[in-house]
């Protein structure tokens, strides 16, 4: 098959010697030029403070692809031409000045701006009024932001507003990273090219959703960065509210990115609040005390360098929520995600409603549901469980769950699984945002998010704890329990 | 788990030294006790013309379960303890004389008789008659026995008669080993264990059904007896109606034989026939000339030894049908069954219909329905082809069809798949009648049949060539070809 090549694009990588850009953000780009996909004359300039030159820039960077492209995906050749593509400027973010060295380094040049902003949202506003100044933009320039969009509602709107003063819309792409992955890519295709799965979407066939993101790792020293925000900040308000809007979507009537993006809107304005009563059963907010860890043992949160002990942040939430609308009410999803899991693991499962009646070995009742379970992470891949009937002839007609399994790495043995910035990079330069998190969304999941933390705040009661190792608090599989459910933990 | 070992059973087995019998019965009698499943005072007891002792009986069993029972499963000792089960009795069928020998040797045992007749239809009337007048049954007798039950509806009701006035029906045990099949019994399970399956399980949601039977074998030097019969006696009328009927039957309330079989009665009363201008259009007859099989040539099937050249049987037989009721109306069943076909293959392939609206590439509109193939030869398994989304970057929100599979014997690897003999002599020593066909099912199947060769005789058209080594006939692709459809020939 023909490869179909990115148009020529000159990328400002603001954040160039930061940590994104060197574990994540080169290996992509340098995937995307060895697959072929970077027009020839597809330029990269790094930005940052400090004071080196190109040749210095363009090591670091070589430096970089070392640790972070496996061995023999280093080709020389292709990685000498991809170090051919790079630039560097020294710039002072605040000071218009070296904005006009970028606006230089581009002209004569018809290819557009990408502007990518792998920088604290504190400084967007002012790299976007600069660039404007500097002479950098036209109507074809992008920007591309990373997460975090603030801190609460408030404070994303005024970063909202500031990137937005001088990009419209069509020309923001801000990044969560949970949309380049291709199981969740493949969520579409499940949903919308399978008639099997899409005509039991809904209320009157599912019975409850799960989504569960765990980490391994704990805090990894951004203790106060991370003490700022909690869990539900950190990964809910982005990565668990994206998942959730894929799978409770309704089907949009094109792959455009509005269509999408209007249609995750409806979820997230749909989500029923937690609040009133719901707080003292609806959500469990845990943080980890000591425990282990890859069988070592492990300080607890409070114990982390830096910690202060009277934080009350959670490393953990879990909570029960439904999205009151026609397709999904009456379905609980629960979501839960933590540090210090015992395993790392992400994966969306849903259950399937049992049928009504049932004529199998009364003792299996329990076994007769179907489940599908999208696993992100890790061996991306897609399991259906069924029912079949045990095999050998002692057993009589006993069922037996049988999984129907797609590992997309056995599956298609000879594609490599491009890692999500790939991805996505690949839609900026192609000019196609549906992939990308419109400022709507943000906003609702904030507003989603902020409610529940002034609930948390009004009672003032301290996070549960949990064993590091442990899978949360108690209370958050009774909270499951209680409806006669528990978390799906085989695979 | 503990093994539900069977009550003792006196098993009588006229035909024992016939081909069934050394082929498949005592390596599955074996294969029982082997597995803890017989009652250490169940005996068998082999009727035969031939005059031989027990003694050059058990060492001919023993010639047998060499060729057909694995070197790995044959241990010594089972072996020995099951030949030590084994009595014989030269018998003349004809005379009641040898009869009283049979009821003298279970004279005193409490152990009912278990009839198993591995013998031509012909003598099931004057066995059954000797039976009785010997003294050998009781209230608690079974009978077994082998198709084919007749050549049609009338010759059926000739045997059923002879059988029935001796046997109630509650107590007759008709053979078709399909339904000893396990992936046939799995169809229970998938259809009535896993609503995602059963739910969609209509014309609302099902587009067409597939089943085919291939077989890679000619005639095997039975051209006399085959030629008599032909494709549609020898496979339709039993093996492929039971499929039919297992996947088309409406949920039965519970597991009873009778809840089962009422079903499949009411799918054979719903079959629409095959008569007037459908002869034309909907069924094609074929009949192998030379050609090849398995690399090598071979000949036609008016070539084969002891052939009649003038000879109109069908040795290949494809239709297009309809299960006239409100669950399937307007879903075309699609069968076909031959010989010297390319490979042996036992499939069923359930297509789902395709979505109303489509999202995706245009190019690939026709890949995005979903299929649920229930494979029974070779390797039994089921295998669901869902839609995934092409993995690599280049390919954009491309489609690609991703089995979900599962092997059986990947899945359990563990597991011994029991042969279907083994399933079915285990369910008529419990005494459990779901897996065998009753009289009406029988009788309702011949009427279907008769009435299409009525009609082919009728027609008086020969059947058509096609190559030994070739998937018969070309009308029988362009019967499904006119319906915008192909057979499924990956797997």
């Amino acid at each position: 098959m023909a490869v179909e090549q990115t148009p020529a694009v000159d990328l400002a990588l603001f954040g160039a010697l930061g940590d994104l850009a060197l574990r994540k953000l080169y290996a992509a780009l340098y995937h995307l030029d060895r697959g072929g996909l970077l027009a020839s004359d597809t330029r990269i300039l790094g930005l940052a403070r400090q004071d080196i030159d190109a040749e210095a820039f363009r090591e670091r960077v070589r430096e970089a692809l070392d640790k972070s492209v496996d061995a023999k995906e280093r080709e020389d050749e292709k990685v000498d031409r991809f170090i051919d593509r790079l630039h560097y400027l020294k710039l002072d973010f605040a000071s218009v000045e070296g904005y006009r060295e970028i606006a230089q380094w581009q002209a004569g040049r018809r290819t557009p701006l990408t502007v990518y902003l792998s920088v604290p949202a504190s400084l967007f506003g002012v790299i976007c009024k600069n660039l404007e100044q500097g002479g950098c933009l036209d109507e074809e320039s992008r920007v591309v932001v990373e997460k975090p969009i603030g801190y609460d509602l408030e404070s994303s709107i005024e970063i909202n507003d500031a990137i937005g003063s001088v990009f419209d819309e069509r020309q923001i792409y801000r990044i969560d990273h949970y949309l380049g992955k291709e199981t969740v890519q493949n969520l579409l295709a499940l949903r919308f090219a399978n008639p099997l799965f899409g005509n039991q979407w809904n209320q009157s066939q599912i019975s409850h959703v799960e989504i569960t993101v765990a980490e391994t790792v704990g805090i990894e020293g951004r203790w106060g960065y991370f003490d700022q925000a909690g869990q539900l900040r950190d990964m809910v308000q982005n990565h668990l509210m994206q998942l959730l809007c894929m799978i409770a979507m309704e089907p949009p009537s094109n792959l455009d990115a509005d269509s999408i993006r209007d249609e995750k809107v409806k979820v997230l304005k749909a989500l029923r609040p937690i609040e009133g009563e719901r707080l003292a059963t609806d959500v469990v907010r845990g943080q980890y005390i000591s425990g282990t860890s890859g069988g070592k043992p492990v300080p607890g949160y409070l114990e982390e360098e830096g910690a202060n002990v009277d934080s009350r942040t959670e490393t953990f939430v879990a909570f029960k929520t439904e999205v009151s609308n026609w397709r999904w009410a009456g379905v609980p999803f629960y979501l839960r995600t933590g540090k210090r899991m015992p395993e790392k693991l992400s994966q969306i499962v849903i259950h399937f409603r049992q049928q009504p009646h049932y004529i199998f070995d009364p003792d299996q009742r329990g076994l007769a549901s179907n489940k599908l379970i999208i696993r992100l992470q890790p061996d991306e891949g897609i399991n259906l469980q069924v029912l079949t009937k045990d095999s050998g002839l002692d057993k009589g007609m006993r069922l037996r769950p049988g999984p129907l399994h797609l590992d997309f790495h056995k599956a298609f043995p000879k594609a490599r699984i491009p890692d999500a910035y790939e991805r996505l990079i690949l839609e900026v330069m192609k000019g196609r945002q549906y992939l990308f998190v419109r400022r709507d969304e943000v906003e609702y999941s904030w507003r989603w998010v902020d409610k529940l933390i002034a609930g948390w705040e009004s009672r003032g009661l301290p996070p549960k704890r949990y064993p590091a190792g442990s899978w949360g608090p108690v209370s958050s599989i009774a909270m499951i329990t209680r409806d006669g459910r528990s978390w799906f933990e085989e695979y």
